[in-house]
Formats: structure tokens, sequence, C-alpha cells
């Protein structure tokens, strides 16, 4: 069984991913958590490049770092536990990129999909739980996280951008959840981790 | 003015580079070498991987740094150095990919070409020079090269594999050079480096 997360940053996908891993454990299945970027030994070595907001790579040039980095991890770690029965548990898969570059940043999303098809070769999920949180909140999530991080913290005209984007990924999400509904459930990430735990132990089983 | 240099590995694309930059420099024009894989910031964190022999990257994970690297080369390198003028002269760009990838590999020469396109945006180079040597010579001086330089030499099996992919690898090129023979020239890289050079020189003026 393969499961993914998907929602913006701060909305809670690795606190839920270690409460499913924990759940599925204790029902004796053997559980494979994963993430991307980085999920690979050559993601390991790409996700610096990927993630450091200060190294200024293009928008096509990032594209498709994370596409070698999804290729790899999908060859050399999903399809392998797979074949072994483990259940995978992965934080971010090829939904981030067709939502963050395609209806975050305008680029073609049916072009981002047939690139991820070539990148995943059939490697869809069976289930993806997308975490959904109101703009203002994930992003006042996502700015505490950064400056705890020692990350750049955007104000004035970033601001207004910031939210703007925030907004068109969030509004992606929904309405990519709804294209891919047979294998996508949206989960409301406002919830306390409890709740938000059975919600999504309710939707995979 | 924009000119690539391709062909197979041994075939004297760095030494006529050098002397093409040299006849250009001569003439009183600013020159810029450069290279793929490596040939921006992101690119030279990226060769070591691409270059090294045991990392095992899947066949799509590699085609997907090839083009990250080239998208970061032409964004922040390639473009700006023609928008000054200058001549710029690079070992290797996407004709390379779609040679090696496609009619070395068999991956489909069409969407070669049209993430080449994703990753370039246009910037097709003014001329190609495409350095061509027997399969056997290309295959002897290619090991030579690897053999100096520490790497592994492929034996038995391995042997004849080589053999059929180098064959593929020059048929592809002389093939693609046809399809874009307005762009493309043909050079008998068996010829002594200066026979070569003034070929190239003629090809280009």
């Amino acid at each position: 069984m393969f499961v993914t997360l998907e929602g913006m940053e701060g909305s809670g996908k690795s606190t839920l991913l270690a409460g499913l891993a924990e759940r599925f454990r204790a029902e004796g299945r053997s559980v494979l958590c994963t993430r991307e970027p980085g999920g690979s030994g050559l993601g390991r070595a790409l996700r610096p490049l990927l993630l450091d907001s200060r190294s200024r790579v293009s928008a096509e040039a990032e594209l498709f770092l994370f596409l070698a980095d999804r290729a790899q991890h999908a060859e050399e770690v999903l399809r392998p536990a797979l074949e072994q029965g483990q259940v995978v548990l992965c934080d971010r898969y090829a939904d981030s990129t067709i939502v963050y570059q395609g209806y975050g940043r305008g680029l073609d999303a049916d072009r981002l999909l047939l690139l991820n098809e070539m990148a995943i070769r059939g490697l869809w999920p069976d289930r993806t739980l997308i975490l959904d949180v109101p703009t203002e909140l994930g992003l006042a999530r996502a700015r505490r996280r950064n400056a705890l991080n020692g990350d750049a913290v955007e104000e004035g005209r970033f601001e207004a951008e910031a939210l703007r984007f925030h907004a068109a990924v969030r509004e992606g999400f929904l309405s990519w959840a709804e294209r891919n509904a047979g294998r996508c459930t949206v989960l409301d990430a406002q919830a306390s981790p409890e709740e938000l735990l059975d919600a999504a132990w309710k939707a995979l089983c």
C-alpha cells in the first residue's frame, strides 16, 4: 500500500505520517516512512540544492531537479519496498510538483503531469491525503517554522506575493484533489492531531 | 554567435574548441568557452553525480539531471553572454542528450526534443559542429582516456555492448545532423587537428 501526504508547509504532514506509521505497525505491518525531495541517495545530494532559498536556480532547472529526485526515489526506494509488501508512507510526491509549479507558479499542469508520468513510470499512490489549512494560517505556520530555522522571513512587498502564492497553492490542491477524487482525500488540518489521525486512518481503511 | 561542438568522447572536441576560441580572439571577438554538464554553479554541483560511473542513477533520473544542468546553464551563462555580444563556444548541448539517450539508449527522440525545448526555451545554437569518428577508433580513444583517469574499462560481455552502443550513437549523430542540416555540419575527426580547425572555421565563417 502506497500512501502519500500532501499539503502546504506547516499543515502537519510529518506529525500525521508518524501517527499513521505507528498505527500500521501496531497492526503488524512493516512500514517505510520516506519523503521528497531527498528520499534516495541521489536525493540527499540534491535536497540542499532544492531547499536552499539562497541558491538561485531557474524555475525550469528546479523542476528538473525535483523530477530527477522523484525518478530515482521511485526506482531505488519506493518500488522495491512495495514489491516486498511494505506499507509506504511518503511526505510529498508528484502532486506537490503539479500543484506548486502548475497552480502556484503558472506552468502548464498537463505538461507537468506528463513529466511526472515519465519520472514515476506508473507508480501512482493508492491513496493521497491532502491536508488543507486556510491560507493565512498556513502562511503563519510556515513563517514561524522558517524563522525558527533561521531562514529569511518575507516582508513588505513579498508579504502580499507570498499570500497570493499560498492562496493559489491551496486552491490548486483542492482543485487537483477534485480532478483525482478516486485517489485523493482532503482532510481539515485545523483539527487536533488526534482527530486528524483518526480521519486519515478512516480514509485509508 | 552561439556554436556547439558535438560528437563522441575522444573525438577531439576540446582541442577544436580551444583552436576556434583562439581564432575568434585573434579577430578581436570576446569569446566564452563553456561546456555541459557543469557549465553553471548548479552544474558544477551536478557534474560529479552525472559523470561518476559508480553512482547508480536510473536512466530517467540521469536525463532529468542533464536537463536541470542545461536549463540553469542556458539561463545563467549562455543567454547573458550572447546578450553581451560574446561568441559562445559550448562543448556538448541539447543534441548530446537527444542522441545519447534517444538513439543510444532507445528513449523517444521526439519526447527528448520536447524536454530539451522546455530546458533551453528557444536557445538553439546558430551552428553545431559534429565531430565524426569511426566507431572502433572512437571507442579506443574513449577507453584510453578512461584508463588514464582511472575509470573502469569494460571487458568481455561489456565489450560487445559498448561497441553496439557507440555504433548507435555514431549513427544517431549522423542521422540527427541530417534532420537538422541547416544548423549542423559533420566534420571528419580523423583529420589532423590543424585540418579539423580549418574545416570548422570554414563551416562557421
